[in-house]
């Protein structure tokens, strides 16, 4: 029997996660549950879609585990609570600072299901590789880098500057920030001093390029801390460059296991497609979720509460023989 | 309650456990078992030496976990089932092809006790890695990729040749097998293809360089299938040189989560020492087996069935607070 896996929300990330669902072979895409008129919405799977309400009504829906595709600022803390109670979700609920919150809105709705909040790359595999790395080497310095990438909140703030017509922002890690945490010396830097911003601007016509530049450059929180360089381009170009989603980072932690013996582990992932990788995530997730739940194990947990091998299709026995 | 730890066996990994140990700051060693004589036994730290014999006497030592540092080859499938019986245990067995025979063997003998197995980084950490990586990229290749570090068997194979006085033998991962492993091209490619042997020869007095050099390339199963090459120095340099026990690789897992978009996936470790990280692994999943053990969570695990917040002395709240 495939497990059957509904996805709430159809953005980037749900059409990811349909995407996802195609490659995992025990799993089966039951429909798409959206808050938009269903009649409006076309799956590129042909998936069935389903109004967002149905889920709440009387009669649960016929699912194994709920993919949460929705905003972290206004969907997640509202339905992965409401959902919950009836149904076995994960989600990539990824303001950092409003996990805990999350975590125990979630925990105090859950019943007879089990619930995996944060299951992306950060948080998520980003975050395990942080505790296994600290774990084994308690006596070292931990970096996390993010990029090269596409920062939608920073792309929007270009876009938010005045005569500017379209634009995105990359987020580059610097290699010499990263060279002093692989030799342990990155100290407290903060994240300014460890990334480049580096934007794509189209500006509107007649708009003064070194007047946007200057905006951008200076914009507090954004961009004043960082070196930031602005590069103008044409609308076509930002079209046919500027489309993909790609992101990625590094996880280093650098130690000393004894006064001159140096140890670093390394974690990295270079995404061509942000929205996928992280929906690709959910749906490994969504396997523990389904198999803890069958387990009798309910309650809220995290990707720290996981086991590695609840996410892979195969059983202990496969993975024992093939992969340890 | 610091836990307590008692360490069986002596050598390079029972001494990085030693180290580890120190590190952690919920541990405490209780001693160090051996099979030599406790008098000829001194402990860096100056933790007690007992007879191996007095953990199988008719009262069983007062510690928590004990962590087996014996080799892979006897003393492992010997000690591992035997102590599993009345203690609970983490060791780092690594005969990849035996692991099932040993967890079997490990799994019939626990009963009130909880036993973690092969807990290093391959297998281990590369071995989890490999697990999270597949998962949640089906479509893909993994390849793994060693070194550059000490090979210990290969250094014993050239110190076997007629006319080698020392040496030592390097495994270094070719740059071009893992440019391709990146770019998912990687194949079938057999591991002579994805690494170069580097050896460091001193030769005895009279003996002949290039009769040596023949003797290690060609020989079967070790160098002939590899790029091997053979320097020859003296032995104040090998001794100078090439005392450390560095290691070291890479997990690379290169997909695609849709047609044009490719995801890669890299973890990787530059060991100063080889028996120092392997101790510093153990010491975490330590800690691990003796939750598990509290929780009533008795049998024999790999690091496949252990959640990462499991190694990581902090609680679950503190983890989802300041790590996700």
């Amino acid at each position: 029997m495939p497990l059957r896996i509904g996805i709430v929300g159809y953005g980037n990330l749900g059409r990811g996660v349909e995407l996802a669902i195609q490659q995992q072979g025990d799993m089966e895409l039951v429909g798409v549950f959206t808050r938009r008129a269903p009649d409006e919405v076309n799956t590129s799977s042909g998936a069935p879609v389903y109004e967002y309400g149905l889920l709440l009504a009387e009669e649960p829906f016929d699912v194994d585990v709920l993919i949460l595709c929705g905003g972290s600022r206004t969907d997640l803390p509202e339905q992965t609570p409401e959902l919950a109670r009836r149904y076995s979700v994960v989600d990539s609920f990824d303001t950092h600072a409003k996990i805990p919150e999350h975590h125990e809105r979630v925990g105090a709705a859950v019943s007879q299901t089990t619930a995996i909040i944060s299951c992306g790359w950060d948080p998520g595999l980003f975050s395990i590789n942080r505790v296994y790395a600290e774990a084994v080497l308690p006596e070292g310095e931990t970096s996390t880098f993010w990029g090269k990438g596409l920062s939608q909140g920073h792309s929007d703030a270009v876009r938010r500057v005045p005569g500017v017509a379209g634009g995105v922002q990359y987020t580059i890690p610097s290699p010499e920030a990263m060279d002093s945490a692989r030799a342990g010396e990155a100290g407290d830097a903060p994240a300014s001093s460890k990334h480049k911003r580096q934007c794509f601007v189209v500006p509107e016509s007649g708009a003064d390029p070194e007047q946007i530049r200057e905006a951008i450059v200076t914009m507090p929180d954004y961009f004043a801390d960082y070196e930031t360089t602005v590069e103008f381009i044409s609308a076509e170009e930002l079209a046919r460059d500027h489309r993909a989603m790609p992101h990625g980072g590094f996880v280093i932690r650098s130690g000393l296991t004894s006064p001159r013996t140096r140890q670093v582990l390394e974690y990295s992932l270079k995404l061509g497609s942000n929205p996928e990788f992280t929906a690709s995530v959910l749906a490994a997730y969504a396997r523990a979720a389904s198999r803890l739940a069958a387990a009798g194990r309910h309650g809220v947990f995290t990707p720290f509460d996981i086991a590695p091998g609840l996410l892979h299709p195969a059983s202990a026995e496969h993975l024992r023989a093939t992969m340890l």
